[in-house]
């Protein structure tokens, strides 16, 4: 079957299904996006484009940079990351202090808050101009020089993200934060504000589809190594709570972020970017978890 | 590259390297195997038979008993299971009790000890004579009649097992264990104590990496969609505290035992068994960990 | 002011209180009794009584005998009881069994289930004929021979009683239970079963008035120095999430019950018993704490 | 027994006892303490004064000062203090963040920090000059003006402090901090650096022994209730993880700073302070917890 046919028989099909998810209202920035949004862009390997809806409209890809920030963290260094962070899932939500506590500042994966926080104070360590570095590496994956931050975003996020405050210096009590708290927290609050849409997400990922390459510039991104590694942690610890769910249900790594979107990658195949900014009760988008879900069960194909 | 000469190289390569691991002492009885046992057996889908060492000898298979009694409750009854236990990874062993308590009884997973605890309660229901249907089952699967419990393991784990009847106890006072608890323990460690070769095991596990269809019959074990929701359930499920490790340096699903064997998949290629008896600190096979993540680098084949 | 006055002052006062609580029914036998009882009962050490409604009538006394098995343990035998049972409070529920297993299987304190089934694995060791002995204690402590065991509130508690078997299990995982778990278990459900009026109960725990000695027989039931640590535990632990409340608005050692029962110690003063069956939120007669609040806030005098 | 003599015979048995404790080091001007100073001093409520040993010098009070502060609070307002932080014992150290996520910011008690930080947001709230009137109330309770702040403690504590800032921000993340975090950490630093010697803390204290009433300026400091109830919640939440194990040897309420005091009270009779820098496992003086339990079991006399 075509996957443009699919979209559209999915996307018929979704109709009739009540989207029964909430818009993020913790950061009131997001709150104001428009709920009904729904946009889905497929990249394959060979380059070519699938796409429907607001595929081409900008939207807060939150949590979804950590992906990209724990790439742009391998290419940069040696394994001594994987001293500071794990690679395990990291179970209930609520235990997520706790845990901290039990593994003395030990995030236990660099896609949960406290790892992602591991991973911007590495950087830091590492590159003159984090911001501007940053940014700089994720236009060039998306090869699309029309990609930033939202300062507005940012804000709303760092002035009310106690939580993550209370996250990161409980990891600086261990000795796991090396610079100063609130630059490590602004950094992490412009990550989560980067804009994107399905279109540039799509083609910033396909490196992960395509063995570490970037297949616009043929540029090694990360080694073939890193790749897989970086699948195999999205698999595994991609979606909070209900990583098992997507696994399960949608059978691809990928990751999530609660401005709506999903990134979701076929190694060897595609990759491919939904958003639908209404979440489910664990934070996922319920349109884009029910849509890939159909999709990958309508081709027949995941990697399990 | 040949899987044969992989097999020699790398097993060259683990003489070099000093098996830190320990025997499973917990359970009296699995302390007396020989620690200096190896074996590897791997069968393609196209009934292709690769292996080295002691795979012909029989050894405990444990906890990869959970993956078929998982496997025949799915083929038994509709999607009821999932109201009674999660797809979700565990996090930390150290909260075990306390999630069950926090979730109400309702396990993370099939293939933490809570899950199959339920699982068991759910086969009990469904057959009239469990014990003898599920060895049926896996025989079946294996191709071979000669496969049984060790009833000296059986007795030495129920004997011993406080903490797997504190568990089963914590579940029924949430209401989701139905029948009597010592008949559930009975048959749980029952089912721990089946011993299996690596061949009996890689054939036992190909239906798969075939959809779910047992190739020695061309009978349909499982529907495809539930021979891929098994991969993913063991991708995240299956190697307790170390789950992310296995995903991160293998990228295959599997799962381990603490008889010191492991079984891993490659959908659409093979099924591979490796067994060493000495277990590392979270209680997988310390060589067979080794083994499998030094042969998918090395012929450069994950799902990832 | 007059203790008798300031009962019925008291007494008239509540009813004017909408009494919120509810009967115990996790225990199906608890949950026949008339919900309206209410009964007091004080003894001073100078064998005064002052007593008010139902103060006659026998109840279910349910973890209030915690404190009596605790007592004969300490009059049994030397230290090593607190190698295995802490007498610090036990925090939130919540944790009860997370609690276990960071500690190692040593239970917070005696008045908790864990710690209770501690002591009364201790007794078994230590009597002949347990249950025999401990009742002939308790009828002696009472001076009434007319006190004895519930076997259908026994049964029906031994028969519901899940979590205390989770709890053992885990407790003997530690190998902190020496003897048959079913063995322990119906002991404590005994216990838990016996019956017993506020009088009863006023003059049973009077010793602790009388730092240790037995007023009616003028023995000394513990030394001087465990009668005050006795006080402290229950004044520490007594109440389960509620002993903070309790010190801070009662002023008293005490221990509650399930069935509605109270009891409270004046060192040097009285000991007072309340029985009224509705419990609150947290476990404790809704009533018999209000009692007990405006008693001793209109007399003045608590041990701060 | 005479006070005095009691303190000679303990002081020399205590000099056979070795003094395993350590100083504290986690805040790095405390360690420059000398280890072997050692003095107290007894207060009764007829003003008799006696002392022993360094009882004139003056250390930090740390801890101590959260009564102080509590007892500000008290004086100051009405109950809703009581909707923002508990009066329930806190448990294991090891669960104080999760404890916090399981009840919604509201700390247990006002004497561990997340509850004197909310005790600081509650002052700020209501006092114009905090800092200088926090002080005041000190000197006047202590007739003694020659109290005050210790800024390098204060500014040591606030560099290293990033286990209470990780507190403090997730209370406020619950919406219980309405105050800048940084001025309620200000605030709570320069409470703990407060130096006093014993006879200035014994004569502070001196009102929870006398109902509530300075005894030096004859007026009300708190009503007799709220004394009665500070005391409680000291007897229950004082002595962190180790206050079972103080009501049961000790058998007053009282409260520990990690500078190496012990603030204790028998209500009616006096109140006694005890100064020695090193500290068991628990984070309370060694030495001062051994002469106060030799104390009230030789005098016999304890509020149990």
């Amino acid at each position: 079957m075509n996957y443009f046919e699919a979209f559209s028989e999915i996307a018929a099909e979704l109709e009739e299904i009540e989207d029964r998810g909430q818009v993020a209202a913790y950061i009131p920035e997001l709150s104001h996006v428009d709920p009904d949004k729904f946009g889905i862009h497929l990249t394959t390997v060979k380059n070519q484009q699938y796409f429907l809806g607001d595929s081409n409209t900008k939207f807060s890809i939150q949590s979804i940079s950590k992906v990209l920030a724990l790439t742009l963290a391998r290419g940069l260094e040696e394994n001594y990351l994987w001293d500071r962070v794990g690679v395990e899932p990291s179970g209930s939500p609520f235990n997520s202090l706790v845990q901290l506590e039990y593994e003395q500042g030990i995030p236990r994966n660099p896609l949960i808050n406290a790892g992602a926080l591991v991973v911007c104070d590495v950087l830091i360590g590492s590159l003159k101009n984090p911001q501007q570095e940053f940014i700089e590496f994720v236009r060039i994956l998306a090869g699309d020089p029309d990609i930033g931050y939202c300062p507005r975003v940012a804000k709303s996020e760092r002035l009310t993200g106690h939580k993550n405050a209370a996250m990161i210096n409980l990891i600086k009590s261990y000795g796991n934060i090396n610079h100063d708290i609130d630059l490590v927290l602004d950094f992490y609050c412009d990550l989560c504000s980067v804009e994107m849409s399905c279109k540039q997400l799509a083609q910033a990922f396909l490196f992960l589809a395509t063995n570490g390459t970037n297949p616009l510039t043929g540029k090694e991104v990360v080694s073939v190594s890193r790749s897989k590694r970086i699948n195999a942690i999205m698999q595994l610890c991609g979606f909070y709570d209900e990583a098992g769910e997507f696994a399960f249900k949608v059978g691809l790594p990928g990751k999530s972020g609660v401005g709506g979107g999903i990134i979701a990658i076929h190694p060897g195949k595609y990759s491919i970017a939904v958003w639908s900014p209404r979440l489910n009760a664990k934070g996922n988008s319920f349109k884009g978890m029910k849509f890939l879900e159909l999709f990958t069960t309508r081709i027949g194909s995941s990697i399990f």
